[in-house]
């Protein structure tokens, strides 16, 4: 099988852990263990996530000259390199040495008319009393949200529409590579309208860049791995119900919380949709599970009951 | 022709520019121009360095929260990211639009027992007061050397031994692929008495790195470009001569800085005499003229008298 695998941002990193070198490459070690079966027996493509890691390359820069801090497209870039290093090498030491692999930098197009960016709903970096969010808008034309009682900046979370290095990605996964790409869910990149390319103040979703990715490799399962074991109904309740398997039109009857499991339920339904294949959603550690359907959320077919853990 | 292109960091930051996002990319730009004739007409493949950007971001990394800086191969994984985006999206400005390119992370194998370990010589990240330098030695267990009246930290330089994407970069090559590689002579690592890879602290000549690029990848012609028109005898005296074409045999009969053309002169020789194909040495700007060996310095073939400018 030719599969994707979605390391969401807490599968690399536990809450409220520190973003040190030892810590990322603790949790990439945990996640390459979970993932080296599936690459023993199958074809496997990993993006990944980057927020925490984008927030402290913009920290970094801050404090060092401000006015010299690199835009989010190129901290994106920096993230790509780095977090896919760690995955490469701690992977490969868990394999086979004559096993290929290969970190493709990631570029992605969004249409600079995309409505999100009327609508910028991503918290990035900082946090700042309010009076110098507002300072810093005025002065760096940022949006800012108040984020609990201190405020943020935000941007844009724009559809991903086109996977620029999709082709190499085939090609090296047709040639058995390992391929980890698309991390962060990709640089958002525009044209403008001398029909030239450039990166945009923005984030793309990663469920969502991964969902594009996985659709245009025509790969036979799409998985996101997170920090929770399957998709819940009531989330936090008393009755809370974890859901097993499920058809695109039966979950679409139920709500998700919008920042988190929300974006995932509707990027497996959009897969499953549009490719008659299988998504999952679960955690890292139930990763073989989810394989053969036994762990975690499984979402493809036609309307069915639902299946309940 | 297959044509690896090694751009020196001096082609991508001009000495004593700031190292701002904006400064990169118009050097990058001008980078570009020169190298989309070659892209147009051949299979080109592209290293670079990355000394300045990995000053900037240990630099940025030791402004914020100097206990949880990241290491150099991290530094570096980071650096191939962002450098190796820049160059992807610039260059592909100016191709048409269906001309595929990948930008790859990059790990080189060096050995633990190379000689350069017991005598570290790259000077690395910012320059300090003799005495921050001795206690921040004695802390990190960092080598420090004397660099004019301050001192800095110095790491080894060890030869490359193996580039462990190799494979994928020459099927994305077969495959018409604009490759971005080996980025400031790729991250250096050793695998550990358990058989583990890990990332070293040290530097890897980003013209041998390449040399050993080209010569894997059986190039017909490894192009060093830097910001020097081409290799000179008695570089800065009244007399100095520039030379045109030599072989390896007498142009060893030479010697050349040992910190700036020296190691690019011993890397064309390496390249020409394994390989019997031509190695250049010149200006970024008279790329498509070292092509045809009309500009800067090409070596190959036997023992001929050396030819001048």
């Amino acid at each position: 099988m030719r599969i994707v695998v979605a390391l969401g941002g807490n599968a690399l990193l536990r809450r409220g852990e520190a973003l040190t070198e030892e810590n990322q490459r603790e949790n990439v070690r945990i996640a390459s263990e979970a993932l080296a079966p599936i690459a023993e027996e199958h074809q496997l493509v990993i993006s990944h996530g980057n927020g925490p890691q984008v927030g402290l390359l913009s920290l970094q820069g801050a404090a060092y000259k401000p006015d010299e801090a690199y835009p989010l497209d190129v901290l994106g870039a920096q993230t790509e390199g780095m977090i896919g290093y760690m995955i490469e090498q701690e992977l490969g030491n868990l394999l086979p040495q004559d096993v290929p692999f290969a970190t493709l930098l990631t570029m992605v197009e969004v249409d600079a008319a995309d409505p999100a960016f009327q609508n910028p709903t991503k918290f990035i970096g900082p946090v700042y009393e309010e009076a110098e969010a507002r300072r810093l808008a005025g002065e760096k034309d940022w949006s800012i949200k108040a984020d609990g009682d201190k405020w943020r900046r935000v941007v844009a979370s724009p559809l991903p529409k086109r996977i620029f290095e999709i082709r190499p990605i085939k090609w090296l996964v047709e040639h058995g590579t390992i391929v980890i790409c698309a991390g962060g869910g990709g640089i958002p990149t525009v044209y403008d309208e001398n029909d030239k390319l450039h990166g945009i103040e923005a984030v793309i979703d990663k469920d969502f860049a991964s969902e594009l990715l996985a659709r245009e490799l025509a790969a036979d399962l799409f998985i996101m791995a997170t920090d929770v074991d399957a998709v819940y109904v009531d989330w936090g309740k008393p009755d809370a119900k974890r859901i097993k398997r499920a058809s695109p039109d039966v979950i679409a009857e139920y709500e998700f919380p919008a920042g988190s499991m929300g974006p995932k339920v509707d990027a497996a339904c959009q897969f499953a949709r549009r490719t008659g294949k299988t998504a999952a959603i679960g955690a890292l550690a139930d990763l073989s599970g989810m394989l053969t359907g036994d762990a975690g959320t499984t979402i493809s077919g036609d309307a069915i009951a639902i299946e309940w853990h």
